[in-house]
């Protein structure tokens, strides 16, 4: 029986555990990268862990999140991360070299490596044949100290492509495609795998495109065989020798198969307020515009951006619309220098921003109130945008660009003839924004810069031999880590400080939230399905865990958000009946009896008892052998703590 | 006797007053401008005065401060502005396009024409010989309407300019010279005229960098002759046809004379926390820097760009300094991309910033906690860059680039021999970004956009036939714009809801001054001398007069803001003697009994009972008719409707 791609790469990664579907295993990572808003968190816990240089075969830190700086906040993170770069092991790409995915894929990314990365469209470099797996920043710690990396052992999707792209239809339609079929849920514990003729058509950017997105389908991750094409792009980027061809074998066998005509596509755009919320331009209709925003680690390639300049060559972006253009990284930026693009752009009336995340993650450009606005982007979580009633529809550069012309939500197949657009055979290369560690025997001469806004990781304490708390907050399906841990251009700069951000923590939900956790002094949060989609960001644990929660309940849980609840030491359960949800109210007494034996004793089945109505609830808390040591020892960093002793 | 250039313009454009230095005189204005943060309310009171369609020959509104958008209020207040402008007759210059003043010299200024702008850097406009001046935003509604502007008829400075700038010494350190000899208080009540063989060897950039900058004097405004250079400059820009050639007369007499001979000039900075502490890099000494920043209307042209470029040219950014670059506008901008010189500065690791304010008004770029920043701006006041402890240096841009090299303050001298940088014969000429106003015929077609955020101007009231209110706040020396009324990317937002930001007013000097006034209902503030010195941002006195302040009463005052005062019908007032200054105590009792009949009477010298302590306290209340009939009416706003029926 031939083996999946995905299975060659985890078993040649796997360090502990068995290869059985569904169950956990722990691989070996080669690369690391983390971004600034995740990133001060995931190096103070790597410095907590105590390894003096990194283990890894290669780790960046990124800056790409924070650079707005609208205080001394952001300026203090980067110095901070950039001095313990320096001091224990890892390069350092300063703010302006672009956004953490686009420059990892153009410079750092490898076929059959293993990366594991604080933001969770870490996938995009999936499209180079890597498993490139979102994380919380603890976890990209302990594998920066050389701990394995955990991950339930995947199912493997094949999305067989055929056929070919149609003139103005984009790698964006294929994702938002998948997303339309299999929905925001549809790739829990899953790998979603490309092959097929299709492959041979799609650049590497156009891959990564679609491996990035997939982070939208709750997927572990996203890949694609390298290839031929692979090693043309690795080529370009002078990194030839880095490349292996890749791919599943023939007769692989998966867990579930999907086939996709390219032919048959047509440009797609999703909805407010879900990414797969996905309709066509005709099911939309006649829609109205305010703003255009093209970027992210998305679509912010160059040839995404050549496309671009040849749709807004000698118009002008249409008066009733804002057109805002971030290029992914100081390469994308400077080849659009210097070919005549960046001119193009800028003299059709484009706002030229900083090659960084910026308004896919609230940070600047928010939309006028109601605003309708299309982006390139990968989510359009209702408030994501900064503005609250903004209305954020998801879609290529194609359409985006074309769109900014005329006012309206327009189909790019209108532009007619497209000319046959090619990356160029040499990139510029100037790693000179990336900054190299010093020697290890110099380290001791690096002094870490810690702003007064760095706070230690929040207090921990074993898991309690009973919970006996009431229940501070209660909400409904699909809660993703931007309601638990909104970020934007005002919080996000809180991220290094875990008592100050969480006063934000369910702040779109319930302001009064963190007031009354705090004054609970312990509490259980009761939720929905898919709690916890969205990024990595383990704030959406921290915050819950500083402000005494101990418990959360919910009928299920997204991937990334609930290993972060484990590694904060927060117990994760599940409704066994999804009915019992009505069972609870804001305000109830529950109490989890004995806990603390229960979970030693490896049982997964346990009651709660709602004392408040009398009810007894069977909840589920699966925890295996490794996560439930975490557990019992109060989190991740003092399990990781303890065993390094 | 031989006129002045500022005599000359001012006397053709008098149409209220006496020309008579020191008395009020009114003057008409061919042309305004209004940017962003000051232009939602300039146009709300323009809206309010009632006059359908600007009676001035050219009204430009330009989008650069709040360009960040960090919430929906800015782009509500970009699409008010732009709606407003269409119906009324305003050119809409969209955001992108960049800086005001940047832009206004490129396209839209004539010399010899009157420009008042609600932006206090208005005086870049004197670099081609036009009198140009900061204002309210209610003054320049008034002046939208066909109103005169009135100022007090200035003294005339004479600063006469001999030999040349020597390599690497630059216009900025011309106008550093001229702060480090008059002080930020010295050019109150005066214009700064300069001539002399060394004008012909500036070019309008040049000379455009030290009339703004003289802002930072206290001056009304600053003026160059109109000459070669100027054509030169008006016919690369396509617009040859507006020049016309404008001089002081051989025999004019000045008030004062001030020499600078170029050729001795030496490279300067101004050091924390004022633009008149001026220094040589000899004098600072040895200064590790953490940041620079270049751009801002003081120093953004392209020939400052070109010259930062020919500076960083394949060199790198020093590692522990972070290089922001932002152009002033998109003609500038598309220059440098299709000349290589963006190219250039990418290579290097600049972040390039959209062509707007940005960090000059602490909108982003905030430099970390005690941070040392090098800047091409005009202002270092404390806390203005965003970061309380920030210590900001005022320099040129070829000081600013090659310190971001080495790392360390560096006079750019170092650098040998200067090549002879060059204006094109053209500018890529492309007005796309200015959106014109519908013919008048049309205006009732545009419907105003305005968003929840625009609240109206605060209640007024006439003047109170008694003032008998407490000192709500005491304050010293100097205080700026910035301390009354903060801005920054987190206040800015705030500008159109005087409601919302007069929480802030005063924050940085005492945080609880707004709820203590607002609970007063009528205070009084007393301060120091050149009280209100910076900007021209009326909302530091609409604050006040929102949270029920009713007179000022302090050593000197700056002069925009004075007039601010007076237009919000605040009451200002001096001390005759400023040793009394010492017998008022915050939350002292203060009466200043029949001041209506007294202001009513054109009485200068009043007495205010300071009811705590006993004492009597002569104070000047010199108010000329019509802004005695202005005080009495309750503001300008109310002054004009009720002279408009």
């Amino acid at each position: 029986m031939g083996l999946t791609l995905t299975e060659k790469i985890l078993r040649a990664h796997l360090v502990d555990g068995e290869y059985v579907k569904g169950q956990e295993i722990g691989i070996r990572i080669d690369q690391t990268l983390t971004q600034d808003a995740t990133g001060t968190m995931a190096y103070l816990e790597f410095e907590a862990i105590g390894v003096p240089r990194v283990k890894t075969e290669r780790s960046v830190a990124y800056i790409d999140h924070n650079t707005l700086q609208n205080g001394f906040e952001n300026a203090d993170d980067h110095r901070f991360i950039g001095s313990v770069a320096r001091k224990h092991g890892i390069y350092f790409s300063r703010p302006g070299n672009g956004i953490c995915h686009q420059v990892h894929l153009e410079r750092f990314g490898i076929p059959g490596k293993t990366l594991i990365g604080s933001d969770s469209h870490t996938p995009t470099g999936g499209g180079i044949g890597m498993i490139a797996i979102g994380a919380g920043g603890l976890d990209v710690a302990v594998a920066m100290g050389g701990g394995a990396y955990y991950i339930t052992c995947p199912k493997v999707v094949k999305v067989e492509l055929t056929g070919k792209l149609r003139p103005w239809v984009a790698a964006k339609d294929v994702i938002l495609e998948v997303l339309r079929r299999m929905s925001v849920k549809g790739g829990v514990g899953k790998v979603i795998e490309y092959c097929g003729e299709g492959v041979k058509t799609l650049s590497v950017p156009e891959r990564a495109t679609i491996t990035n997105m997939g982070a939208e389908l709750g997927a572990t991750t996203s890949i694609f065989p390298s290839d031929e094409i692979t090693k043309q792009f690795l080529k370009a980027q002078k990194r030839e020798e880095v490349w292996t061809p890749l791919a599943a074998d023939p007769d692989a066998v998966y867990d579930e198969e999907l086939q996709i005509n390219l032919s048959e596509l047509v440009p797609l755009a999703a909805c407010p307020h879900s990414p797969d919320n996905v309709k066509s331009v005709e099911e939309i209709g006649r829609l109205k515009i305010d703003q255009v925003c093209i970027g992210s680690c998305t679509n912010s390639s160059l040839l995404d951006m050549l496309k671009v300049a040849h749709i807004l060559k000698g118009k002008t972006v249409n008066p009733d619309v804002s057109l805002a253009i971030a290029p992914g990284s100081k390469q994308v930026l400077n080849m659009l220098a210097q070919n005549g693009a960046l001119s193009i752009l800028i003299d059709a009336g484009a706002r030229i921003l900083e090659s960084a995340c910026g308004p896919c993650i609230g940070m600047g450009q928010s939309p006028n109130s109601k605003g309708i606005s299309l982006r390139t982007f990968n989510r359009n979580f209702e408030g994501r945008s900064g503005t609250k009633d903004g209305q954020i529809y998801l879609v290529s550069p194609e359409m985006a660009a074309v769109s900014a012309l005329t006012g309206y939500l327009t189909d790019p197949r209108e532009l007619g003839d497209m000319p046959d657009f090619q990356l160029p055979e040499e990139f510029i290369i100037n790693d000179n924004m990336v900054v190299p560690p010093v020697d290890e025997a110099d380290m001791d001469s690096v002094e870490i810069l810690r702003g007064p806004n760095i706070k230690p990781y929040p207090e921990t304490s074993p898991l309690l031999e009973t919970i006996d708390a009431p229940v501070s907050l209660k909400v409904g399906d699909n809660i993703t880590t931007d309601h638990i841990m909104p970020a934007g251009a005002k919080i996000l700069p809180l991220r290094s400080n875990i008592p100050k951000i969480s006063q934000h923590c369910f702040a779109v939900c319930d302001e009064s939230f963190p007031e009354r956790a705090k004054s609970l002094g312990k509490s259980i949060i009761v939720g929905g399905s898919n709690y916890g989609q969205g990024s990595s960001r383990e704030h959406a644990a921290l915050a819950p865990l500083y402000l005494g929660v101990k418990a959360v309940l919910v009928k299920s849980f997204a991937r990334i958000h609930r290993a972060n609840l484990i590694n904060a030491g927060i117990l994760p359960l599940t409704f066994v009946n999804e009915a019992d949800y009505d069972n609870i109210s804001q305000g109830d007494e529950l109490v989890l009896a004995d806990i603390r034996k229960a979970v030693e004793a490896g049982k997964s089945e346990i009651t709660v008892l709602n004392k408040t109505n009398g009810k007894e609830i069977p909840v589920l808390c699966e925890l295996s052998g490794r996560t439930k040591d975490i557990m019992l020892a109060g989190g991740l960093l003092d399990f990781t703590r303890e065993s390094m002793k």
